[in-house]
Parts: C-alpha cells; structure tokens; sequence
C-alpha cells in the first residue's frame, strides 16, 4: 500500500426531510450570506428551493439566488456567479441540484475569493482557498458531495477539465433520498453508472496487496448492483434510493481509493464524448467502460477475473481466467443495458467519422501535451481510437 | 434507512515513517503546548516516543509527558492528566499508543477543559467539549482513533462505562502501519478480533433494506479474515499490517454503521469479563462472540445465514438456513482459534462460578438499572447467563 494522507471533513445530514436542517447547517458553518446555487425548474416545481430558503429565512440568513446550472457545466455561468458572490458579498454558497450545481459552486466559491481567473485551478492550480460550501443533493451520482474534486467546460474551445483541493470538499451535504424519487429513469440510471464508473476507475490499479479496499470497491459496486433493479422496478423504493446516494458519495470520497494507484481511463475517454456530443456524462461511461476494459485487459487478467467472479458472480475458469475476465466486461455491459444504458456510440448519438478527432482531443487537448493518457496502462492516439472502435 | 448524521473530520497521515509529521499536524490544528501520552516501554524502547518528540521540537512546540496509561485503562491515570493539563496550560493532547492510551486521551482532553467530575461524561453526558486530540497508532483495533468514542474504567468498583461526543473524534490520526510489526503475535490476533467485533455488532440489525452498509462490513471482514493468516504467518508484512489498519479504521468510524440499528451486545458481555479478570478485549470477544450470536441465532436465521455465505463461504442450505446460519458462527470460532484467540471461559481464566455475578453486573451494574441489555435483541439476566454458560 502506498502511503496517503485522507480527509474528508464533511457534515452529512441523511434522510427524509434533511433539506430542513440547511439553515441550522450554514449557521454552524459560518454563513451568514449565501448564494443559492442551482439548475433548472425541478427544484423550484418540486418546492426543493422554497424548502430551504424557507429554511435559511428561520436563521435569519440572507440569500442570492442563481439559478441555470446545466449539465456539464460551463464557465459563463462560473463567471457570472463570482460577479455576484462579490457584489452582494456571498460568505458561503449553497449548491442544491446534482453534480453539476455542485460543481459549479466550486468553481465559483473558489473564483469569488481569487484575483485571477477561476480557470488557473481548472488548468493545474491546487485549489487551496474558496469560500465555504453546502449541498443539497438531487442526483446520486457524481458524489461532489463528499469530493474535493469539480469539473467544468470553459465554453471558450470547449475545454472540458477538472480541479482539485481540499478548499473543495463541502462542509455540509444534505442528502434526502426522498429528493430522487421523482427522477426520470435515465437519469437515474446514468447515476447509477458514474458511481459504478468510479469504482471501476478505483479498482483497475497496479499496486499490489490492497485487499481491504479492493473489498470495499467490490462491496459498493454490489450493493448497487443490487439496489439498481429496485429503483428502476420503483422509482419510490425509499430504502433502495437512500442505498445507492449513501453509496454514491462512500465511492467517490476516496475511503476506498486511498493507498493505491488508479485509473481514471474511462472517463477520460468519456469526456470527449459528452464534450462532443453534449450527452449525459453516465451515459458515456456506459460505452466507454466495457470497451476500455477490453482493450486493457491483457495488462492485468487476473484483476479482472477477480472483479468477474466476486462482484458479477462468474465461474473462475482456472484454466482460462482470460474468459473469467472477459465474462466479467460482458455482465458488466448486460447489467449497463438492463438499467436503459446505451450500449455503443449509434445509442449514443456518436459518430464514426469524428474518431480520429476524438482520439486527438482525448491525447493532445485538454492541457494535455503529453500525446498519452495514463492509469492502470499508458495510452497513445491510436490505442485510444481502437477502444472508441470497440463502440461502434 | 433510518436518518442519521455522520462527520468524521479527522485528517489521516497514512503510511511509513508518517509520525514525523507531528510536529506539523499539531500546529496545523492549533498545539502550541502538548501533552504526550503513552502507556508502557515499548513506544519508548523502539524509539517512536523519541522521533514523536524530535518531530515536535522542530516545530517549537513545548510537551509534557505522561505514562503509564494500562490496558483496560483507569481513571486514576485520567485525573493526573487532567490535573498536569491544568497545571502546564496545556493546548493539546497526543496520544501515542493504542485504544487504551486514546481513550484515555480523550477523557483527559474533556476533563481539562471541564469544572466538574469526567466521569460524568461516562455516566451519559454528552462530550460537547475537550482539547483537541491527535494520536499515533500502535495497534490496528480499537478504531478510536477514527471514532467519537471512549472507554475507561473507574476504579472505585471497577465500573467500566463508555463515553461518546464529537469532540472526542481526533483531529489528526498518524497510522503508520510498520509501527505494529513488533507487536507480539498474541495481541495482533486480539486486535483483528476486536476490529471483526466492531463489524458484527455494526451487521447485527433489526432494520431492513441496509445493503450498502450490509455489503461494506462484510468487504471489512472479507478484508481481515484475508490479512490476518499473512501477519500470523509473517510479522513484517508491510501490507498485511496496512490492510488491517485501514480496516481497523473504516470498521469503527462508522461509515457503515450510519442508518441502521446496531447491537453491541458482545461487547458488553465482554466487558465484564475483562472488568473481573483483567483480561484482553479482543480475547474476551473472541470467547463472548460465538456464544451470543448462538444465543441470539433464533431472532433472525437469515442475517446469519447472510454473513455465512457472503464472509464465511458457507453454502446455503435452503432447505434448512439455520444450519448455514450454524455454520457461519462455527467458522467464525475456527478462524479466531486459527490466529490463537481463545475459545472458552478456561483458556481466558473465567470462572464459572462467577457466570451470576458476571450477568447480574452486565444487566443491573455499570449505571445499567433496566435489567436489561438490548441491541439486537434484549436479553435479562437469565439469558446472558445462558449466554456466559455457552462459553464454558
């Protein structure tokens, strides 16, 4: 095991009606003037915002409103949140949506406290000052919530990049599963996949004996292997909906990725195509996933024969792991399916003669001047076009 | 699910040589003037005490040390402390040793910063307040240097009562898992069992529906039940060591222990035991376990049977679950008799003369007046008699 050091100092409030603590939460952390942060109608027709306006009203806490976040978030709307935070001088920002709102509020509560441009942070500045944060989550999936991580796309290029930084992870989360049970099935489903997707991106490591966290990445993927048939079947199974949000933000607070190396391919790849093609992050990594982990499964069979057998209940052909692992990819895909994913690029709305460009932008864009992209294995253009071909 | 808070902000320097960030971590959390407390020679013998101190001194920060903290720790100690901190205006308190010398850490920092007795905050007032806690650890079990918790043990009667509150969760934690490779063999095992005890009684639920957290403590066991024959087998292995201090960790902060009803009635059946004969924890857990979880088989066959297939790698009998369920707990005995735990009341040096007393303090002593011990399920005198009987 590698050393590391984790933290991970975020108040959660779990369960029904949780939203109604937000005022309580902001008052113990400090805000006194908060942006609300926000996307689109749901949370105004659902009486979500009422709720915790209503909320921050009973502490006497001053408010701002922004709302329009959209999926895969984009700078304008960064920038004109900064503006805000410093004319109505926000101390503490309250992201209530699903990754996007979350991450959005990052890049503002970093920006608004910054006299140069937000997007330094987004081009390799470690993130080590922004104003407080809280969420209200609506999704589980990105796992924002409990990360120190955001991504945003500068629509200048259209550059899609990530930041990082201990300033980033939220003092408070509120996560009600009540909240997600008027989610469309896709949506849900695409969650469902990203949580997955960060397992997957935690498991495919090259360092050796990690046994208690290979365990619990395996443990997290069950459980929502587990709990995905539920929601879909009834998407008012409280219990079902509350396993998959605590298990959400467990796989992507890095309790289960610390001490060994970790991938990060598939989303890699992905970006490009939700970039491209403006659809939904989860969605991606459905087609993306199986098709990296083929092409890269020559690099450690056993790993993925392991992950085949404990997490998808293969048989171990101990003559012929390769098929074991293989088995593994498959039931992965099929599980991907049965919750509504798109399985290749013709579902997706992606197309074969962007490829080459995707492949370039995935090794040369993005800041990235290295012409690879590296994880569990090193990958040049070409690998990367083979595994968009395995999409097809 | 049930709704449930949880914050664990302790930060966690991870790996070797991580006790040389001391100095660093204590100023990075306010110290300026600490107090250093440790139990017996081996953290002066093996030079950790002194790199501690070194690493201190490089940051200017003033110490005073104070030894001799036993297993099963007193109050007696506790008071001492509380008093040297009143003394010296001390701002900090470093633990350096293991659950015992945390604990009585925590109930230091509490009282020091208290005008009444400590023990009231082990008689059920909340800890709202204590100095700020930082531990080295020396032995993967106990969890409290993750938890809010302690356990100390009162002298006058030999009352042994815990002790919980936000305030007692560390600030920092260093875990260095080469620390614990000199640790004779006898308490490793003991410290494992410990770990696996936090777990059970984490699974041992009355609410329905938990599969994450179901899923995470079976990873946590699967981990330990992996790791423990390596270090048995090889004191030194790095990694076996660092498996089981992660784990010892994520067991006891109760990540997955959020949302469900829990149990502990192991542990409080044990703790008689090492109240009357001064016996160590894990090894009294290993003895207390399979006789309450056969004891208490009947209210919920298919939990047991669950833990027997997913960790024990039972087979079901569908036709008859009990015998799974049966065998799940014989495997359990088998594996903590492997690592070179006890098995019954002769090899701890119980008495079944004392099996009375014994029950008769666990449901009417330790500030207990219902007669009672509930959890899982509730049990009266009569059966934790019964109970203790089982260990004969």
């Amino acid at each position: 095991m590698e050393n590391f050091s984790f933290y991970a100092p975020t108040y959660f409030a779990f369960g029904k009606d949780a939203e109604n603590q937000c005022g309580q939460l902001v008052k113990r952390f400090g805000g006194s003037n908060v942006l609300i942060h926000f996307g689109g109608g749901s949370v105004i027709k659902s009486g979500l915002l009422d709720r915790v306006k209503k909320s921050l009203a009973a502490e006497n806490i001053a408010y701002t409103e922004l709302g329009g976040v959209k999926p895969n978030p984009r700078s304008g709307l960064v920038y004109e949140g900064i503006k805000l935070c410093r004319e109505k001088k926000i101390d503490f920002i309250l992201a209530v949506g699903g990754g996007s709102t979350i991450d959005s509020s990052k890049a503002i509560a970093a920006g608004a406290v910054y006299d140069g441009d937000f997007w330094d942070y987004y081009e390799g500045k470690p993130v080590e000052k922004a104003l407080p944060i809280g969420t209200v989550l609506t999704i589980a999936a990105a796992g924002s919530e409990g990360s120190p991580d955001s991504v945003i796309t500068k629509e200048d290029g259209m550059i899609k990049r990530g930041a990082s930084g201990e300033a980033y992870r939220p003092k408070f989360s509120v996560l009600n599963p009540a909240l997600t049970q008027t989610l469309p099935a896709y949506q849900t489903a695409c969650g469902i996949t990203d949580i997955i997707a960060h397992l997957y991106e935690r498991y495919l490591t090259n360092t050796k004996n990690v046994e208690v966290t290979d365990r619990m990445i395996e443990a997290l993927i069950l459980a929502m292997v587990n709990e995905a048939p539920k929601v879909m079947a009834n998407p008012n199974d409280y219990d079902a909906r509350a396993n998959i949000m605590w298990g959400g933000m467990m796989a992507h607070n890095n309790s289960c990725g610390v001490g060994r190396s970790q991938d990060w391919t598939s989303h890699n790849v992905e970006h490009e195509l939700s970039a491209l093609y403006d659809c939904a992050h989860g969605a991606g990594l459905a087609v993306a996933m199986p098709a990296v982990f083929t092409y890269t499964l020559q690099h450690d069979v056993m790993r993925f024969a392991k992950i085949a057998v404990r997490v998808w209940g293969c048989q171990m052909d101990f003559d012929n792991p390769e098929r074991t692992a293989k088995a593994g990819i498959e039931a992965l895909r099929n599980f991907l399916v049965s919750i509504g994913m798109p399985k290749n690029f013709a579902e997706l709305g992606a197309k074969e003669a962007d490829i080459e460009k995707l492949a370039h932008t995935c090794c040369y864009g993005n800041g990235n001047t290295s012409g690879k992209i590296s994880g569990f294995t090193t990958l040049e253009q070409k690998d990367v076009e083979a595994i968009y071909r395995l999409m097809l």
